[in-house]
């Protein structure tokens, strides 16, 4: 219509965004979670926002499945199907079978359980590769590992993500990465590093919390042995929803995981004196799973019923470098570096820029306004697209808010002093 | 009343029940909870009921700080504080300053943590004492953490309750009990064994899931060194609550719990990236706590801010007393056994019969007339009393049911088979 008129499209305008939400076949989606009005949301690689199925059903299974059910909703509601029911739900997610993936308490607990496994199966080596930049929780629990299984195991930080692959030799047991870095948003290559990994003899634990839901996965076919994740990010799951972990079949049922609850037991409910585990993918349960958190993600997870992944993908690079673009283009401050990849191929869902001079304060402005993407120490400014909700008019909007404040220098760093924050 | 009418009160009447009621100072409570009507529930030891609180503050984290505070309530609402809050609330209800108890994970997860302290703590010892008939999650998660440490550790089982301080010599590192049984409900003396394992030298691990809220307890005085509890029950935190543990003063900050996740961090928001533990009882967390489920636990908490604890066990004496009096006189039926200690001194908060011919189909007839209750392989009908919401006609109604279905056999054997049920 605009070139019926003859008009000149201008790349950056707020009506190109409008175009581009128009030819958006994901855009209907937006309409299944219940964002805040005046709030642009680039914040769900931290915490998914609430769909109005996970607020239904939160709603019901309280007042009605705990308040009347009571008890007997354990097995009426089938809340003890949930950690299945949930691992079947995220499966497709991650290319692979349902048996496969199990909810489960939380991702560091599940890296515990899972890398405990994967050392006690390789027992004549002793290296675990990680890198040094992993996200923090991911490299605390490999040290608890080694620390329990009385420092045996030496621990390799790789510094820089194109040393990983030289780094393992014959003497590695694990390899333990994270898929997409929670600073910059750069990506690993999941098949070419497992690939290496196998070819070494060894075994390899990739955490996708930043992956499921934001990029495809094809864990089964890239033959990757264990996975753990995190389900209140891009799967939308709520506040410390429980984690989700993925063996192969052919670790299913030969090494069990120390976390031997009685929800892990063959049959928990027959109040055995011993422990028996369970021979499939319920042995890396662990104690009673937190129902009414568990039902938010259960229900959470429909939305993605109808979803292609690659459509998401491409929808979240178009996203991200549309991002970058008005960025670079409209905010004409020097100190905004980027620091995620530019060549989308090496780049998950997110985009960071650092910013020396008062990265802090800046988000904090722009949160005021209504923008809410979040803030890594020690200069990170971090926005995530989550091409389910995100539209690309609130990334036009989003973009002029930030630069206002640029231009303005309309932040105040002493107003603004350090906070928690959930990665 | 009555008695002026010149009445002589029948001891087990309906009338009686009414009026112990109406002397009964906890009796307004009952208006803090959400009872359905028609149900009279005693599996309050397997599943507390709702609270007009919980209900309350679920539906407003779910719809206001999650759908509305988004990533904001991680410090606007508080919820980073939840652990610390919860514990301290669940402090004085075991007897200890807030400072030592936090809410976390499940019991069993709790369990491994402190066990693997305590194992950690007495590396010349290699024997843990527990109970045969301890809570199999209890006895499952020892095995784990045996296994876990190369089986360098014997597990000894006590078969009979009376044999424990015997049984705990010189080179016992750990005694892992549970207070209250969760079949019969007899209560072992903490005070007494706590003293053996200490005069031995070994440490002590007091499971506590059917006791606070239910008894008074007063570890500190008890010089317990670690205790872990399920708030599920008793404390009516929901489905699959988060559990709880307490750490004397003397072990925390010496020696770390192996679940060494970024909420155990001394600073988990600055990222760092070696671990650092905690120096309080922070340390005893391990990842994202699921938030949702944590606030029903913290809203339910509330009911127990006016409640004299000694109130509570004077009543649950009375009931459990009562139902014991009314089963025995009113269901004449001789296969009925009481497993629960007569002597109430020795008894916790509920009572259990064993019926050898066809206790789940009673049990599941019960269930359809209204009275809650729950089965316990092979044989067991356990009644839960919990006094804040438990009514003497409550238990002379379920009395009054459990007889007619034994003296009408009104229950069919063949219609019923095993069903999950969760303690």
């Amino acid at each position: 219509m605009l070139q019926q008129k003859g008009q000149k499209m201008e790349k950056l305008s707020f009506e190109r965004a409008k175009i581009k939400d128009k030819a958006d076949s994901l855009g209907p989606k937006r309409h299944e979670f219940l964002i805040p009005e005046n709030i642009i949301y680039l914040d769900g690689n931290s915490l998914g926002p609430l769909t109005k199925d996970a607020s239904k059903r939160v709603k019901e299974a309280t007042e009605e499945e705990w308040g009347i059910g009571l008890i007997r909703s354990w097995n009426d509601s089938g809340w003890g199907n949930l950690p299945k029911k949930v691992g079947a739900k995220i499966a497709p997610l991650l290319g692979v079978r349902s048996v496969n993936v199990i909810m489960s308490d939380s991702t560091s607990i599940n890296l515990f359980k899972v890398l405990s496994v994967a050392c006690s199966m390789n027992s004549g080596r002793k290296t675990i590769i990680t890198e040094t930049k992993n996200f923090p929780t991911d490299n605390y629990i490999i040290e608890g590992v080694t620390r329990q299984l009385n420092n045996n195991f030496k621990i390799t930080y790789v510094d820089q993500p194109e040393d990983i692959i030289a780094s393992i030799d014959e003497t590695v047991a694990v390899v333990v990465l994270t898929h997409i870095n929670y600073k910059n948003g750069a990506m690993l290559d999941i098949s070419e590093i497992t690939r290496a990994t196998h070819k070494a003899g060894a075994l390899v634990i990739w955490d996708l919390a930043h992956s499921a839901g934001a990029v495809p996965l094809e864990l089964s076919r890239w033959d990757v042995d264990f996975a753990v994740g995190c389900s209140y990010k891009y799967l939308n799951g709520g506040p410390g929803a429980p984690g989700y972990l993925y063996v192969a079949d052919r670790h299913i049922g030969k090494f069990n995981q120390p976390l031997t609850g009685w929800f892990a037991h063959k049959s928990p409910f027959k109040f055995e004196p011993q422990y028996e585990p369970a021979e499939d993918i319920g042995q890396y349960l662990c104690g009673t799973p937190p129902v009414l958190s568990s039902i938010a993600l259960n229900a959470a997870l429909d939305v993605w019923t109808d979803v292609d992944l690659q459509d998401v993908r491409e929808k979240s690079l178009e996203l991200t470098d549309y991002f970058i673009e008005l960025v670079e283009e409209r905010c004409s401050d020097p100190d905004l570096q980027l620091i995620t990849p530019r060549d989308h191929k090496f780049r998950g869902s997110q985009v960071s820029f650092t910013y020396p001079k008062g990265g802090y304060a800046i988000m904090s402005a722009l949160i005021e306004e209504g923008v809410i993407g979040d803030f890594r120490a020690p200069n990170i400014l971090r926005f995530g697209f989550t091409p389910l909700y995100t539209s690309f008019k609130d990334v036009w909007l989003a973009v002029d808010k930030l630069k206002k404040i640029l231009e303005t220098k309309s932040w105040d760093q002493s107003k603004y002093h350090d906070r928690k924050v959930v990665t």
